[in-house]
């Protein structure tokens, strides 16, 4: 199973509602099972270079189906997956990203958001999968 | 100025719309005026490869500020651009890309669709430009 | 809004006068509001490999809004940004990067600076941003 | 020996004139003997996508020391150089680029121009050479 255009607009819409509750200005994108672009926003006013780190969170959590900070803390110099970021045409290991599960807790594809510090920006990623999840 | 997010999803909604209506399922991106990716959809079912496509025409629309199709005219072998896909990282010259005007007819920005003939591909662009223009 | 043509010049002779003073030779590039490359120079006996630095530091200023060497604090082991350089077709994030606002206080472009020391390097693309701003 | 900035900069602004006075918006590159940019110049409102294509230009021109057209009429299907495009990460064969000598018939760089048709581009790019060789 992967995520429908619906249920990627419905984490999109929930994402940008946070985002805009918290203050925020950012950039969401959703990726499916097959860990390809889904769906896109770049809020007005978002940081530019952020359009490519959201997509690349997105990825980063669908290829190895966990938040992308759990993998972050791996990839430390001198940690098990050091360096992990130069493959796969560039990771993004830091939080933001998150897999998407539906409701029988099949993951169907990831969530990355990108465009505060990176507890804002996992704040708005799991406002879109819970509103897919849940 | 460039593309609101707002005026991009009623670009999208309408080129999802026209591509229901004709009965086809595509890849829809939209970027801003300086051609930096601002919205994208991929339609339940579209084709994985036109994810890219779409998106690079979206930028050579924007990139010259014409539709894809006319630059597709002059890049071909004899022609005065022969090869000018070459630029740019990648260019699609094919139709399926149009700029986007305001009210006032400056550009904003550009879509790109992909996903059927390039002939419906430039049916569902050109919906999507004229909710924004009209 | 974006740069003009005619700040860019005037921001790059700023910056140059800045190199001459300090004895440096620099790779001096600027970028438009959407981070595409608006002028550049690169003085005689620069280093080569600054050419593309320069780029770089300018639209990494621009696509987050904030001078490259803030990014670089964020970016080391245990930062909260840990390789955010593998983003954008990879990052420059120490010093010599500084948007460049207009006298109203809006961001319109950004400069890039390298050839020397970061110290420098920062120096010389301020004196270029204060071209514009003051 | 190899073009310098205060020549380079002669070039672009004879371009930069000539292009303002066929009533064009250009893109205007050097490079160096080493193909290496030297100096980059943006007019407002030129195209974006010009940006890449007036440097391909000028190192196209530089990589083989003659304009840009005489390659192209050699790497159409059947020519003898045949998809040249594809090598150096991207050539641009069609007319804009332009060797720079100096006045002892040395070749010290080279200029790309692009941003109309090829024949303005020839046209503004050689009146950056006529500059600087004249």
């Amino acid at each position: 199973m992967s995520i429908t255009l619906e249920q990627a607009e419905q984490a999109v819409k929930a994402a940008k509602a946070k985002a805009t509750e918290i203050g925020t200005l950012m950039n969401i994108a959703v990726v499916d099972a097959g860990a390809n672009l889904k769906a896109f926003v770049h809020m007005d006013g978002a940081w530019l270079g952020s359009i490519d780190i959201s997509q690349r969170k997105a990825r980063t959590a669908r290829y190895f189906d966990m938040p992308t900070g759990e993998i972050g803390k791996l990839s430390q110099p001198g940690g098990s997956l050091y360096n992990i970021e130069h493959s796969n045409g560039g990771l993004i290991t830091f939080p933001g990203g998150i897999p998407i599960k539906d409701q029988s807790g099949e993951i169907i594809g990831a969530i990355g958001v990108s465009g505060s510090t990176v507890e804002n920006d996992h704040t708005v990623a799991q406002a879109g999968v819970d509103a897919i999840s849940e």
